[in-house]
């Protein structure tokens, strides 16, 4: 057992915190504010290999760990939570293609992800279905050499200005079995977007959603095979509910450094703020529980890596503990800056609008408590 | 005892929530997304009273209790928290005058903030002073037939928009005994305005720093007697917090309702969700913690209205239990809705914006419980 | 609305005081060491009219609403929270009695429970169904002038040293229409009662489980009509949980005030405890808490009292909130102790492990949520 | 990065969970009831190593990582808390006498204390001081060939059944740097012990107050050097605190085993509990926030194994963390087993009981955060 980065991860975390500090921190505040999606420094990003961080090497990826990952993702949001919410994303897409695409879009499609050419979106939500595999509605039909789709998906991210749409659409009969993965080029006739949503953060990405209307895709264009869609798609998720509360980990840990240098500096009743004990208690158990959701994050990265069987379930901790913690830390450093806290001058209420959505996607928090639940009540599941 | 409304409360929360769907609710989205500041809705507030509830009549003001006011807050809250969170700010301005002022500005401005002809603000914090007393800086010093004030104060609701600043500067020596209230006309020749505060929500009202550079105020606008200042400015909070309370639970009941329809309605998993018992878990703490918000601010109202020697501190207990409480609801409710509760299409992400700042103005939610425990700690205070 | 006590009520509440501090708190870790049901002590209440508070006059009881029972109850939980919590039982089934009862046996039975001559049990949970009528399985069968009862019950408070059961029994079909509720001698032919139980706390109230064996039972003690037993239960309980809460409001305020002294007694680091501010935040949540939890339950409590259509709700809500706040204020209480906290000699760890069980008892907190969702999910409820 | 046991913590485990259960679990409840202190199966825990995990191999102690130690304390403690908590207070005494022992009295009482001969008691607490070094007040004077004791220590584990004390005493001036460490025969002449502390739990070791009244304690029994017996004191608790937390983490695994099999087992309203959403909910936190204290712990263990600048924040985070989340899950699986959770029958309540106690010793969770605060707030320290 070992908790400390080994020096490749320490020089990882020095690049993308490098990255972050030059490239993202001084403009986040400004992609929210005018709702910017910055493809240039996504593609800058995707030159120091941060579009292919555990792509194969097949693609040109960095062929990394989910911890390795991680860590670099980590200080990528410490600059900008919500590019690198979508560059988490745009790693799940590619992952996925490079993964399950046949030979010939993997040698196209997925080195062109890999590099950031190329960017991606993940279409699994439909309206009116959001972790119900059974529910969803999108058809798939095989016509010659293509297959058909028809549909509907919402809250698709980087919708409209990406290039490569992975959906998920219904092939076969009912339930998860009947789905199947599709590599869909982005601008192919029959795709319409929805207008961009207006959200309460995470506003540097697009979020629209996408129709289909009788889109052709040619049969080598799915992943895996028939029917494996839906199994696909969670392989994707576990992954990305790591990312996703890794993106929380970075944010807290960005607005808890904010708030220790505030009360390091700032003034109250003669004093500085850092000697009220009051305020010492939050922010001791502020970073106690940071600490501890690192490490459950950590943990579930090296799960998936290792292929543990019940990798999902600690995936899904992961995602519960740290999304409600980062959430909460953002919150209470909000707190601390006072009237401060809910300025735009300061960075605290974006902190806070950012991480919300984080509870909510890749799977609610309430799913992921599901997911749990049910490995631990599973006749002759392990021992958590 | 007795917990139910009597009819007068009832015809009043009756017309409060006429209004509040009539001239608020549709426009609340709007006002926030253009950070518009509807005056000319807050003036037609005023021909129902409600820019005077517990104005004496002697101003033309209705003269209800708090408890009649926070009943009436609370169902303009639900239509728009901002504006309404606005109005009883408005409210407490309009009430200092009438209370503390001298006859002749009573019957002249006190009777124009009581009708909404004129708008006020409510200048007490200071750049780098908070709940402070001691540390606030501004001066009035006397010259000839008028105090002139010099310094500054921020996060000033209305500022920039309003006629009439009560404004907290010191006229005498150190500590809270040294500084005095004033009435001051906001288009007086010295007084610069800084830009609008972008914030993370309360965005259709104001928010401004305002500069007094040797700003000549006339003796007979002093408030009370010299030196009573932070006691009055104080006497002003007591009611606001609970104005501010009483914002908190209309939204968070709102925000509620919402929840109750959605779960109501929607589906997944082949079930409504009002059909899961994890979600009426919640729903039922949310119904739970909030009645109980209700009745401790009513209370507290009613303990201002007694004039009980603890009011105060039931006042600091109602404002930190039930701004925490109505942002959870919010907070909770969002999630309830998962994706459709981030989208500015839902209001509920604007509630939890709205409602943020609740635990942090009028004193923060740690200043109440500094209140708090120092009452209980006090040799010989009541059994609370 | 009114939050304050009437002259009346002020006068109860004294008495009640004086016989807590007199009759209960000097004996109540005594009794809790030695596991001592105190009868005679019982018997003196009853002789104040506290076998009775809320009985009809018919059986010479007080008569009094439940709120007024509520204001006593919490005085006498000061002295002693399992003394108490077993007479608020003994209240419950002499108002059952004396509510629903045929005239020879309230004038009998009724009128000698009221005065505390006799001592009731409440009958309801079997071995395996806690709150679930449908699957109550003790049978009422009736044979020429009686009914025959059999089956078991568990978790019988005082079970084995009262007099009178009140019993629900299945004399019909399924479902909780198939219910009713007897009285029962507790000394008939056919009863014998299991070990006493040994458990965390109320330890002053013997527990057991009683077994009916072929008990007869004459056909003038069913209370109400046969298949009315659930419905009658339940009624019993609305005010049981309304009492139940009651006991925690007490014990919490009687915790909350140990640890109020010790912080102002005693010294570290060279400060009085009480001048330490993270503790101080503690405290202000507890009172805050504490005092929102109680205006609940006394609203509930009017709320019955004028037999309001959501009287239900509002007493599961009180009996929720109030429970689990009591608990968490007693366990703060002791966490503020440190050390002394933890041993015996110090009252703190007993009002921890009595309070326990109301989060259990009375339907459990899980369950009163199920009930407060319930209603307020269904279509056409009131707003609560 | 690696978060999986090697081959020998998990035949250490094996050995320990096979010692649990055969030696702790099945007589935990017995001496919980009867306050019996088990020293002859502490002592067969010595045969196997358990009274010197980490004490070192010069005194035959196994040698191991404070992780490897950790490993092993789960698994006892999930057979006795009490009794496991006992040990770990053991083998801190026993590595702080072989680490900082002269010679003679390690290769002595070292060699003794490890095979468990001889028993333990760690004597810090003062009546009136916690964990405020400058208020303590025993006294050690020089006298010819000895210290001369004079004191009180409270709270001791073990007293009046051990052989050894280990006990700080101030032999120089004021503040911690005046304070000494000795190693005390524990039937020396002038060493009286109080009665036996009757306590909410931890009832299987004794607790009492040790009196020393002009005890004599050879000049070649003290630890380290004088004036360093804060600094030992300090060093032995980081230790300490690891261990408790450990305890928790065992307790709160087994209690949530009970749990989950209660749910599976049980049936309520015609389905099994397992089946109620609510409770799945409920059960998913247990184990994620189970998982992430055991984490958080093993990670501080490591940290003091490495001998990180910043292993005492880390173990005061791990002490708070997983002791507040241990006895979180206890209640909870106590809750979830209902009214079978308040009976002695179920071990619940113990579990309840003995975890409670962790929040308060080797400093209390309150000082715990005041450690972290301190660190975080120091300018220049590590980001945690």
């Amino acid at each position: 057992m070992n908790f400390e980065l080994n020096d490749d991860q320490v020089a990882f975390a020095d690049m993308a915190r490098d990255f972050a500090n030059r490239e993202l921190a001084p403009h986040a505040a400004e992609w929210d504010r005018e709702a910017h999606f910055p493809v240039e420094v996504i593609k800058r990003a995707g030159e120091l290999g941060f579009c292919s961080l555990y792509a194969p090497e097949r693609v040109s990826g960095l062929g990394l760990s989910r911890l390795d990952a991680s860590i670099i993702f980590e200080q990528l949001a410490m600059g900008c939570t919500s590019t690198t919410a979508y560059l988490t994303i745009h790693n799940m897409v590619t992952w996925m293609v490079a993964r399950f695409g046949r030979d010939e879009v993997v040698d196209d499609l997925g080195v062109r992800l890999a590099t950031g050419e190329l960017l991606g979106s993940y279409c699994l939500t439909e309206p009116g279905a959001g972790s119900d595999a059974a529910a969803l509605k999108s058809s798939a039909t095989r016509d010659g050499d293509a297959y058909v789709l028809n549909g509907s998906k919402i809250f698709i991210s980087g919708a409209g200005s990406t290039d490569v749409l992975v959906v998920m659409a219904r092939s076969g009969g009912e339930g998860a079995g009947g789905v199947s993965a599709f590599i869909v080029d982005a601008h192919s006739a029959g795709i319409s977007y929805g207008r961009k949503e207006e959200k309460m953060g995470w506003n540097s990405q697009p979020t629209r959603m996408v129709n289909f209307d009788n889109v052709r895709v040619p049969l080598g264009h799915l992943l895996g095979e028939e029917g494996e869609g839906f199994k696909i798609a969670m392989k994707g998720l576990d992954g990305g509910r790591i990312n996703i509360a890794t993106c929380s980990l970075g944010t807290a840990q960005q607005a808890l450094n904010a708030a220790r240098d505030y009360l390091r500096e700032r003034h109250q009743f003669g004093k500085r703020l850092a000697e009220f004990q009051g305020l010492q208690f939050r922010l001791a158990d502020m970073v106690t529980e940071l600490v501890a959701a690192r490490q459950l994050v950590r943990m579930a990265a090296c799960k998936l890596d290792d292929g543990h069987p019940e990798a999902s379930a600690y995936c899904a901790m992961a995602k519960r503990f740290a999304t409600d913690v980062g959430f909460k830390v953002c919150d209470e450093a909000l707190q601390l800056h006072g009237g401060n806290g809910y300025i735009r001058e300061y960075p605290l209420e974006r902190h806070v609008r950012d991480t919300r959505v984080h509870r909510i996607l890749e799977g609610t928090n309430e799913i992921m408590r599901l997911i749990v639940a049910r490995r631990v009540l599973t006749e002759g599941a392990a021992e958590f």
